[in-house]
């Protein structure tokens, strides 16, 4: 008998070594945006010159994105804010994220939207270093989702455009409803949210939080 | 039959104009607070000149308390922040309530706390017309609670200091857990968020919650 129990002694404890008793299995990185910018080619020429090319200070945990050095004002009726950051690289479609508490500074009431969905949006005002532009649509509040690869949906049982809620441990824990699965061949695991729906939950750049089933 | 069915319109119309069928049964209304500070009737001396008094601007939903017209600058190793707005009465301890991201503009990280628990807590500077204080403690971010009275706990079957969890329906809808529950003979039915925990939630101060079960 006690060679039995040796024996799981030392099973265990190889199990545990070798990594397969890992606590954070099916957790997931979360990322922590705050209000920033995209610009189409043509805008990026317009407010910082012709022939204009960003540049690149931070690669983010998404391939082929970016921080960007430039910034700009973007305005509203009732205020302006500074130094918003530009994300490259340039796309399709100008497109600014901003907060909530951004809505009420602006003067603007943007509208909880998935990023690219921008039908319907109110505009803003960008201002740059060699000129001006008055979005017609664009300003958003992103909605809370999780981009992940094709592989990481299938082994989290979700499938892209799913909706899903999510747990958060802790005195500020709770849960997220709406959580939109953003899952393609060259995206990388990370739950993306913005500095207020982080704040409010305690979440940081090290945080993790799961799935619930 | 059809007098039986005519009956029953006219109950069922009689029981929605007395108001009996209410959507709202069992909902909370929700207050929503910006960063503010309490202080002592010393410390308001000291920052604004022997003998001042407090000047009301507008009731608080909670009996007996006021916002002031009085504002301060805090302050920490990294940073200011300007027209910090004073909730009246004066209290018996100064108490300094911050949201997440000012830990960040101050460069001073304030726990998660319940009002009046402040032990342990950091301290921040106070920067008024007549002098300025190093406080050693009282700087907190506040943890959600549910104010109401003994009659409001008997009826949603909860007790002083219970802690329980929200629901929050809609597009940026969840649960907050960990909500505290303060139930006292002179309390007004309100759950209590920071602006980044109801900007999170998408939640207004005509939003209502309901306590999940």
């Amino acid at each position: 008998m006690a060679n039995y129990e040796e024996l799981a002694a030392l099973v265990l404890e190889a199990i545990k070594e070798g990594g397969y008793l890992n606590k954070d299995l099916g957790s997931i990185p979360v990322g922590i945006s705050n209000r920033h910018i995209h610009l189409s080619q043509a805008d990026l020429e317009t407010l910082f010159g012709a022939g204009y090319q960003l540049t690149k200070t931070k690669d983010l945990s998404q391939p082929m994105q970016y921080a960007c050095k430039e910034t700009l004002i973007i305005a509203g009726p009732k205020g302006a804010i500074e130094k918003v950051r530009i994300l490259g690289p340039a796309r399709s479609e100008s497109q600014v994220e901003i907060l909530q508490a951004d809505c009420f500074k602006l003067g603007i009431t943007a509208p909880v939207r998935l990023s690219g969905d921008l039908q319907g949006t109110p505009g803003v005002t960008l201002i740059g270093p060699k000129g001006s532009i008055l979005l017609t649509k664009g300003l958003v509040i992103a909605q809370r989702h999780i981009h992940m690869s094709l592989e990481d949906a299938k082994n989290f049982e979700v499938n892209d455009g799913d909706r899903v809620t999510i747990q958060i441990d802790g005195l500020r824990g709770g849960t997220y409803s709406n959580v939109v699965i953003r899952a393609t061949n060259t995206s990388a695991l990370e739950f993306h949210i913005d500095t207020e729906e982080a704040n409010a939950m305690a979440l940081t750049s090290s945080s993790k939080i799961t799935i619930l089933k």
